[in-house]
């Protein structure tokens, strides 16, 4: 049976989720939790995810289980897979720990600084609660330009975050990279000639296009 | 040859690798990197860590092999020492899966307000800084508070985070919730009583002491 992703076609996390589902070759079903409603802080969802966000898997293969998280999704269905399609997670212990290497990197430099900005711009504005606040943009602005100079330097020898080979560390940056440049952010990219094209190489994925409905 | 850790033996982060470390029975080398000279700004470091931080860790079976980012150094030391001391990642995809759940939460939800919280009232001190900020602490008080209070129900039926025994996801909540209490942050502990018997459970481990030197 398929996995079901309980969240929305237009979150990043669940298409962070969706994206990596594609790269196994992986069919899904899409269990459509309707935030307008508050389909996400309901008891029934709160018992599978206590945040109350989205999205949440759920195995039909073993009857019960769920679990949430996004990143954490992406690495079990990795494994579920294995053998099938990309190999996310490398193959020696070396290369596996380079990608654990970015992938924290990503949750710990990179996240904090893209997907506050892209609240800050894009959200904010979408739900009504007024204008982007100028000095929280220009110091989220400052710690993003910070990251991508380190990723620069890594992508003047490296094609993707770890080596040559696109991996889950490319793959969990897709969803609020990709919405960088709806929140004015396009400048820094710009700056950073290495890393606009480890973006041209990762967003041209046929994964990243399923992930978002093409 | 054992790993060698490069970072300070009082560094939260350091000290959760070296509870990983100790969990599998595994020795190490502490490498000082002297963080008042400025030792983890060098050229020769930064080859390692590109942000300036540490540990580091190097692996000495493996000629020239770095890595950094303390949580995927723990993978790193599981992985390498596999069927050795403590299983901390568990032993069923399902089981995996859910550590690599709460393993995510730590970072997400806990470690954001943790962290954060032990920056303003004890780091700031420490270096020199001026007093803590009551609006930003009051704001990761909040913070905290509501992520605890999704661990208190989860603990209520749990021992570990994961089931009846200590994983990784655990672990990685050493460092910054033994500094809770040095933060002012105790009454919030003291609120949530299945949570502080958790912390009872975790922080009596002997490899959490030996982490610590003792």
């Amino acid at each position: 049976m398929v996995i079901k992703i309980h969240g929305m076609p237009y979150s990043t996390c669940t298409r962070r989720v969706l994206t990596a589902l594609a790269e196994k070759g992986a069919s899904w079903e899409l269990v459509v939790v309707d935030l307008a409603k508050g389909a996400h802080k309901s008891p029934e969802f709160l018992k599978h995810q206590p945040f109350g966000q989205i999205p949440v898997l759920e195995d039909p293969d073993t009857p019960g289980f769920f679990m949430f998280e996004s990143r954490a999704m992406c690495r079990y269905v990795d494994a579920k897979y294995k053998g099938k399609g990309t190999d996310l997670m490398g193959s020696t212990p070396q290369e596996t720990a380079l990608i654990e290497t970015w992938l924290s990197v990503e949750i710990s430099n990179f996240d904090p600084f893209a997907s506050k900005l892209v609240a800050e711009v894009v959200f904010k504005k979408m739900y009504g609660r007024g204008d982007p606040d100028a000095a929280v943009v220009a110091e989220l602005r400052a710690g993003l330009t910070k990251t991508l100079d380190v990723y620069e330097t890594r992508l003047a020898t490296n094609e993707y975050l770890v080596g040559k080979q696109f991996t889950m560390a490319d793959l969990a940056h897709l969803p609020y990279f990709g919405m960088l440049e709806a929140a004015g952010a396009g400048d820094i990219i710009d700056a950073h000639p290495n890393v606009k094209k480890w973006w041209g190489r990762i967003s041209s994925r046929p994964s990243w296009a399923k992930a978002n409905g093409k």
